[in-house]
């Protein structure tokens, strides 16, 4: 297959790029287009009018995904093949079988590697099931604090506030992650250590921040003279150094074909968010990502709502050359969404080889970045309307809000208020404004769109997670790229190593030693 | 004065853009540059020797200072002169005083205005201080719940947070800002009305999702048998329909010369983060502030930490065409000030106008974004060593932790493995490695700054805030913008109330009024 630039559709979306449409003109956003730009899967509904997209774009868009293999990419994925490779250089050589850790509901994928990654996944499911109703039973745990970094914790932690409305009562988690010894002690103030479970997870039982707050939380409980071997449950991968059932309570397992950031349906999420909501809510939500994972596979690209997203993102990236993404949530509880699809989204896809392992001619994944409407509206949006860089933006919003407490002032509920500035942006944003005021100019013609659910429940927010996973992945698979390694971490991890020696060599009265480590030596000096 | 991109330090600057230095080769940067590039003042180092700079850019970029008189703007600023202006077409045509929020301590500016504004303020601390101490005798309050938006939230909640450690025992400041009904909600199932004060801000007293809130904490108090005037205070201009005795336990004033981004320092953040640290504390972190504030108008430009900071940005902006800015805190306590400082910049100069109401033909304000690290090293870090999109990175770092509660773990504590880790990726950004793997080569040459402090108190905190605030105001001198309106946000909220009209009249069961906003009932149909 010839690369990205020289398909034959990417040569005709060129050509299409040199002649675009002008939202802001009269007559080209209308409610006719509106209606006809809508797709429908899995309760959420994707509303694109307001890309900068016709008919003969998305015909030939559709014709990219066709040329790359796209909808047969996802199936062999979900399958269980290896798509985890680069060829012609040592690469991780793996599945990606994140779809097997849900798919526990009708219309199973069949191929033996997927169907033993889901008996596993269930054999997991169902010991924690017998471990939750054993915690119940003593009634002695109201709160964890969850150890783990990256995918460990953003993807957890995002669906933990998403959902807090269907916490059962007196059950917190707290996310410990970041080495920086502030956070362990802020999170350790808040706690009763007698009524705490801590619960590391690492699949390859080495990570430094980790192990580190790992430490920290166990002489945080013997100088409360309590046995941490009590409160200690492993998340990891079977046989790792934290597989150990001298030293936890529990362990549950996670296998080297499920990424980090692709990890919350699995175990790293499962503990906390069942002991949170219990496990019924935790499989609705499993539910709702499983029906997203098998939309993900139709053919009918108009109602394949992942593919479509990836491949109005990659219109906006390559062809209009947006180097960001905005996710903007109107709804509060989403707070953390945005961080972790800035993992998903920018670990998976910030790329520079591709799968030939030829450094790419081409845009990969853009930045993410976003924060919930309305309060954007009152930060950043001066810029996305007037600024001169263009953001194309993603907007998420839901009917009904969640708690159903809510007040009608002069006329209407603080949902509908929502919403409203929620369609009053993506209109907004389009259309712009004429002014004689050269400051009250809005030039619009500025791309977005909108994921539109009746309600945040647990079955949504699996569906729109997988919503997003699905679109990452596909956008790799188009671009041809890895979008399950991230070797660009590793030259990190390599100097810190050399920096925590130098401030090893201090702390034993060697001094530093520039000869090992020029720079980190410059740099540390400053710190002593 | 020529437009930006005819200034002549500017054409000089284009023609060094032709021939940069490449970081990545082989003794580029060394420790004597390194060493060479590090300014220092109010207790903050900031190393700029990752920056994509040679002696020949810093002199040309102290040119384009002294070409479009940055400091005298600053000096002007700070004096009271009218600096949020637009020249043909009208404008604000007001001050930008806040810098007079926090002038009570050595070298006060002497100007009428600044010394009139600098008095104000002194006096709303005054009636503070005795509000505060009437609150501790009675000692019936341990919760604020601060009700604004934008700048009325994101600067004193960023503050609120970072300073944690430095909180009086039992007291709380939650802040609702969304009109998302559940955001209201969730907070007031975690408090105790009785214990709880409600600060309400805003500076016209007509912001809509703050008076939605607003009525919304009046019914819970009503609903448990209490006086809302008992328990709320207003934060507001005075003369502005919350500017009323009648309604508030108390009334603290701020002045249409705040903007709202620019507010911490003022009765904005005052009320709830003095409430929060006491007295003593807010004072440090406002002597800090007016520390960085004498800095910004230092004449010799390479120990006026802001205005080297603005230069450095402008250049990777506007010459080496780099549309984003990350700023990674390596500091959990900081987790909500890359949001503040997104505001604060984006709202600033996201601007496509200049002063002269003249579109502009260059790049103004990027796209910031950032979350801490470590934990960024677990996301998007694949992304900044090996994506498509350079970004330049803005660390933050700090020698000691706050709350000196830490682990030595295999010859290091948390805090100098946190240290390692910020040193180790501005140099990996850097110089990058080279490889055999292609996947495994990083290319480097990713241009990056770090502003270190000793330690995350209360008077750092404050000069951090001031070197944003001036940064922030200088690129906007140097670009001849106005960084001080937002009239961006205009167009969503006027399309938003005609979306309300809509949701209303539908309420009030006269349905849907499509040719009032045709749009707008498009996509509320969906929402019925």
């Amino acid at each position: 297959m010839p690369s990205f630039r020289h398909l034959k559709s990417v040569l005709r979306l060129n050509e299409l790029a040199e002649d675009l449409i002008d939202l802001s003109e009269e007559g080209t956003v209308t409610p006719k287009r509106l209606d006809a730009m809508v797709a429908e899967a899995a309760g959420l509904k994707l509303f694109y009018g307001m890309e900068r997209v016709t008919e003969s774009t998305l015909s030939a868009l559709f014709d990219l995904a066709e040329e790359t293999h796209a909808i047969q990419k996802m199936i062999a994925m979900q399958e269980g093949e290896i798509v985890n490779a680069i060829e012609g250089c040592a690469s991780e050589r793996r599945p990606a079988l994140h779809t097997a850790m849900r798919d526990f509901f009708d219309q199973r994928t069949k191929t033996p590697v997927a169907a033993e990654s889901t008996e596993l996944a269930y054999r997991e499911l169902e010991k924690l099931r017998a471990f939750l109703t054993e915690i119940e039973k003593k009634g002695q745990y109201t709160d964890i604090i969850q150890i783990g970094i990256g995918g460990s914790e953003l993807g957890p932690k995002a669906i933990y506030v998403a959902l807090e409305a269907y916490h059962k009562p007196h059950r917190r988690v707290h996310f410990l992650s970041n080495v920086d010894p502030d956070d362990a002690a802020h999170i350790f103030s808040q706690v009763d250590l007698e009524k705490t479970l801590v619960v590391v997870v690492s699949k390859s039982g080495t990570t430094l921040e980790t192990l580190t707050n790992e430490e920290f939380a166990k002489e945080k409980f013997k100088l409360a003279g309590l046995e941490p071997k009590n409160h200690f449950v492993a998340v990891t991968g079977k046989g790792s150094p934290m597989d150990d059932p001298e030293h936890y309570l529990a362990s549950f397992y996670i296998w080297d074909y499920i990424g980090g950031r692709y990890s919350v349906t699995s175990m790293v999420g499962g503990v906390s968010l069942a002991f949170a909501f219990g496990m019924d809510r935790f499989l609705e939500f499993l539910r709702g990502a499983n029906a997203m994972d098998k939309v993900a596979l139709k053919s009918d690209i108009k109602s394949n709502l992942p593919l479509l997203s990836a491949l109005l993102g990659i219109w906006n990236r390559n062809f209009l050359g947006l180097p960001t993404v905005a996710i903007i949530p109107y709804s509060q509880a989403l707070a953390r969404f945005p961080a972790h699809l800035q993992q998903l989204d920018m670990e998976s896809n910030g790329k520079r080889i591709d799968k030939r392992a030829e450094a790419v001619d081409f845009d990969t994944g853009p930045i993410i970045w976003g924060e919930p409407g309305t309060n954007g509206q009152h930060s950043f949006y001066q810029s996305i309307h007037q600024g001169t860089t263009r953001v194309p933006v993603e907007f998420i919003g839901f009917i009904e809000s969640q708690y159903r407490d809510d007040l009608s002032y002069e006329g209407t509920t603080c949902q509908q208020k929502l919403l409203s500035n929620l369609f009053a942006q993506s209109i907004a944003l389009a259309v712009g404004q004429e002014s004689d005021n050269p400051n009250q100019f809005f030039p619009g013609n500025r791309p977005n769109r909108l994921l539109l659910g009746k309600r945040l429940d647990p079955y949504t927010m699996g569906a729109i997670l997988s919503y997003y996973e699905h679109k990452v992945a596909f956008q790799g698979f188009i671009w041809n790229i890895n979008s399950f390694d991230q070797e660009g971490v590793q030259l990190g991890k390599k100097l810190a190593l050399k920096m925590i020696d130098q401030f090893r060599s201090q702390n034993e009265g060697n001094g530093l030693d520039p000869r090992a480590f020029p720079l980190g030596a410059a740099y540390l000096k400053h710190a002593l």
